[in-house]
């Protein structure tokens, strides 16, 4: 491993292709949509952030330690989730000497050759905080410190980055029992229809969801709704949508383990909605539950108009002992295969021709691009493709994504990008690379006679901008 | 979106790669198979169209109603089937103002950027129109009359486009218990060994088909056997595999749900027919009926010679909304997974060391490809894979294929292309675009050394000519 | 086909891309690797020939009736596997005209257009061999007769062999039963550390292996253990264990038809033991004690320090036929899905946070491998990914191998190429082909600013010659 100092350079074309004609095709349309607000209209941002326009304190408390993305590499790689200051859930010891860790990062950086991290990084290193040099172990304490220093001056504030990211839109993500002070501070400061909140129910219709029984009495105390009964359950989520929508949300997310739906009679929900409750329901009786939810949510989403987003198929807290140890979202949830023609069916045989319904689909699967999302999103009005997600949020995964999804479903029935992510710093570099990667797709498709220029030039922009705003109504 | 009017050019260098050694031998690979006739062993072009030589009456009516690969990405982008002239089966009211209809599909072709309906649809205005403009709303109307005036003429009638496109061979697909009139008359017209029959049996073998029963009837008319008895019910798959040979037939195909196979008793098969026969079979009988057949067919086939095809996989009428109000072939097929390994097992115990038996394998799940299709290809002597089909009937569908493919299982083991298609019209745009595509891989082979030159030539002629006819047995 | 002779060159830029800046690039990078020595920590050489060193005798029974890539793909054009002197279970007659035989090779050899088979075996004639002309019909009998010669002098006898191929370290697999002669005829002969075993435990943990009871009897003499008490039984696997590190072993291998692992108490193993001792036990059972007996294995693994190679999904034998006639590895394994997500998780709820364990999983099922293996292996300390295997042991396998596995699990957790093969002459070849294509992924990555040049030198090093090394503990 090589440590010797060397020039950090964002190269102007970065991940177009080395061929000269479709680089250069690259280079024209990146130049007209890199500039381009930005739209991220699904993410994991702490609103907090916004509302209160704090100082982030520390480089390694903002850059690592929330990061799974990057502590999941280190622990392959057998450092302790402890020695990298992750906190147990238990309380217990785990380090604390925030430089001390900085120096795992720099000394294990190359860990990331050729991963989307290092790509995220070394854009918040050069464009963010201005560094000159590759981040090694030799400059690792400089850039610490730097960071710092950048960190606790006003122009890092959240709404001043928010502002030079040019940031048109940020959605936060929030649990459906969320009392969304955040979201309601930002009222009257101008940023209230920038920063905007979505509607995450899973921790009131999982009942697997560690704080399910939690959530649910909560909602009762803040809907006046009988939760115990079927009708008031729902009654409640349709008042928790109303009371989301009012803090700017226009979308609902569900992440459940499976894409599966189901269509029960009222009977047959009523009872299973009591087996739930009694905490006596079976996997199956759970897995049950889930699916008729999906239902009813996009039946509420006809109702209210929020468009409805479901990223299943991850097989959360894989490694259990991680998860008893330092909770949920450590870097040890799995991807597992997800059957959307089957799963799907009971709902889009209620709703899918419903053409004022949108519904978005995520996946952590890809074999299912060509085979179930292009030709299901080609075909039901009410179905869009969501972007590539989570672990193929990536070059790679941009570009499989573009060549499974586009002969089959086209580029309309996509929605742009989301950046999904909790780092608020890589947001700009996360966007950067989407549009690179589609700038690079669309140049192939020209360099190839496969679309006109003129086509290119138009897609350039839906897909960096306009799509995005239309798939989530942020045009009302 | 702009609409104003750009020249419509098919590039000569389109769908080769832009690297400039690899596009200089696509090229020269190309122009020695450009203009081989067309082999077209697997269609579903009407029969009466040839037989009767009719002139095709209208635009709308040729290229837009019966194209489901095109109205499918209308209907999904919220344009409803009626407005599109789609008949009900209902028979109610539909729109039937054939030009308002055309202004749909100029106002939407944006649609297909980058689809291969798209490259196809060009190629039918620029080659077989003769068109010079991009169709874009301002001049649909003018293209709309053009067309009609020409589909008018003698030059466009059906056996005068045969000619025209260098079709050498055109087979279609009809039912089991189709009487065949209009390949009869196609005798001694000198077309008779141009336009073949393929022997279709899912309306008898597969008690799902909505023509179940109905076909069988008529089946027993057409045989004088006893089509309720298992032996009986054989035999006249046996007569009517006859019938169809005389008309032209070479091989049979089977369009099942999966590639399950079974090798039951003799008093199974018969208990199992009976079950068929009296309704009552469970959706686990049907399916192990249609395993079933699946092998007799096989066994026919060692009989007489056919060749068999399998086309599994595709989830029919998945949006049962339309299938209720418009009938099967509307665009909401999806495909699912297939399990050839498992699912062969029974039949391939029984037949697969037969190496004068020929069961040609298709597939909507792509996964399989490398995984179980050109294994399975590369070891049985029964065995080959067929072209990218359907959904991945495309340039980046064919690419998959051919890189997944080669590898293992050669190019031998392989069978040329197939169009598929009930879009007359597109046939030399489908297989030009297949030719394009494997001078294109060759080309790659060639350029990075994997490949002589010498053989790439060979091999370019072999996959776009030689080896559909011998795989076919169209030689004989 | 062409068999006119044409000259045999080997290009010097083979399998690199023949974009000009990415070829100069690799050519660069494989500069510095083409030379370094050859680790092959996985294999199947017999290891009598490097301790008896005699002369293989006969171009046909070295190259050809061993190797079931090349026998596969002849059989699957309806060539007998008689006619190709493949010898019967039953002793019955095959053909035994080595000559012949290489005829038909010849004759065939255009199966193999753009194969890893026909690649490996080109350079076998060419770099082993120093043949100057292309191998066919015309020239078959010269070959054969020069290769015969060749074989028979000094410089051709296997530790010359090995020498020449400059190959530091080969490790063989044998069976648990296996007395390791030749292992213990090396000793001494300074070729003990270059020759080493794996042990490979499958006929003794695998009720369903064909040796099973003759391998556990075998074992009961070899360890004076009570092998039909559980405890025994894990006793008699501890110090066999112990007997193949004695003879070089730093590796176990377990090749299951899936992945599936338990974790039982000692009763319920106890129970199953008895059963499965029994000859009663069902299929299910079965494969609940293969899962057993992989976690048993990864503790052994933690107690003595063995690396563990799983190496599941083959469908071994899918033609009952040839595996009757001929026996197993007759070239009719074919793969099938693996589910590593929900298979793994007993095992590494058991030991996965070990970071002192080292488990390497390979797979036939590519799409795994960013769904999956690639996410598995970014997480657990244990878990690290094999090299493409098997049918995707070939230039595009590999290829897809880097660009699925690598954003997510990066290239540190991956272990260096495995050549996994019994023709030992290609072992150069198929080092070769590995460090060409990664060196060509490298230079891709570079190309497109993805990774600095100075990262891609060390890389090339560490994916050539230290992971492997590192991997399998070969440094110790």
């Amino acid at each position: 491993m090589v440590s010797q100092i060397q020039p950090l350079e964002l190269h102007p074309d970065r991940l177009f292709s080395s061929d000269p004609k479709q680089r250069e095709l690259s280079r024209a349309l990146y130049k007209t949509v890199a500039n381009l607000p930005i739209i991220s209209p699904h993410g994991h941002t702490d609103p907090s952030w916004f509302a209160n326009n704090e100082c982030f304190k520390n480089a390694t408390e903002l850059l690592i330690i929330p990061d799974h993305y990057v502590f999941r590499m280190f622990y392959s790689q057998g450092i302790k989730l402890e020695d990298l200051g992750i906190p147990r859930v238990d309380g217990g010891q785990v380090e604390t000497d925030y430089l001390k860790i900085w120096h795992i990062f720099a000394a294990n950086y190359h860990l990331f050759h050729a991963t989307p991290s290092r790509m995220w990084m070394d854009f918040v290193f050069s464009e963010v905080f201005g560094f000159t040099e590759v981040f090694c172990p030799a400059n690792a304490e400089q850039f610490y410190h730097t960071i710092n220093e950048k960190l606790n001056s006003d122009e890092f504030r959240p709404r001043a980055l928010l502002k030079r990211f040019n940031i048109e839109l940020l959605a936060t993500t929030e649990g459906a029992g969320d009392d969304l002070v955040h979201h309601a501070k930002l009222k009257g400061t101008g940023l209230e229809k920038t920063v905007i909140t979505t509607f995450r129910p899973d921790d009131v219709v999982d009942p697997d969801n560690w704080k399910f029984q939690e959530t649910l009495a909560k909602m009762a105390g803040q809907t006046g709704e009988d939760v115990h009964s079927w009708n008031g359950y729902l009654n409640a989520l349709r008042k928790r949508r109303e009371f989301f929508r009012q803090h700017g949300a226009t979308a609902t997310d569900h992440g459940h383990p499976s894409a599966l739906t189901a269509d029960l009679t009222t009977a047959e929900c009523e009872k299973l909605f009591a087996t739930v409750l009694s905490g006596n329901a079976t996997a199956e009786q759970k897995e049950l539950f889930r699916a008729q939810m999906l239902t009813e949510m996009a039946g509420m989403s006809l109702e209210d108009g929020m468009v409805m987003q479901i990223h299943p198929g991850a097989r959360r807290n894989h490694n259990l002992q991680v998860f008893q140890q330092f909770g949920p979202d450590k870097g040890c949830d799995i991807p597992g295969r997800t059957n959307f023609v089957e799963d799907l069916r009971p709902l889009l045989a209620k709703f899918g021709t419903a053409s004022d319904l949108r519904i978005i689909l995520f996946t952590l699967d890809e074999s299912v691009y060509a085979r179930e999302l292009a030709p299901l999103a080609g075909h039901y009005p009410c179905l869009k493709v969501g972007p590539a997600w989570w672990f193929h949020d990536s070059p790679e995964g941009m570009l499989r994504y573009r060549h499974n999804i586009t002969e089959t479903a086209g580029f309309y029935n996509t929605v742009g990008f989301n950046d999904d992510t909790r780092a608020f710093l890589s947001i700009p570099s996360r966007h950067d690379v989407a549009r690179r990667i589609d700038c690079r797709f669309l140049a192939q498709m020209v360099a190839e006679h496969r679309l006109s220029e003129t086509a290119a030039f138009d897609l350039a922009y839906d897909l960096s901008y306009r799509l995005a705003k239309e798939a989530y109504q942020l045009t009302k």
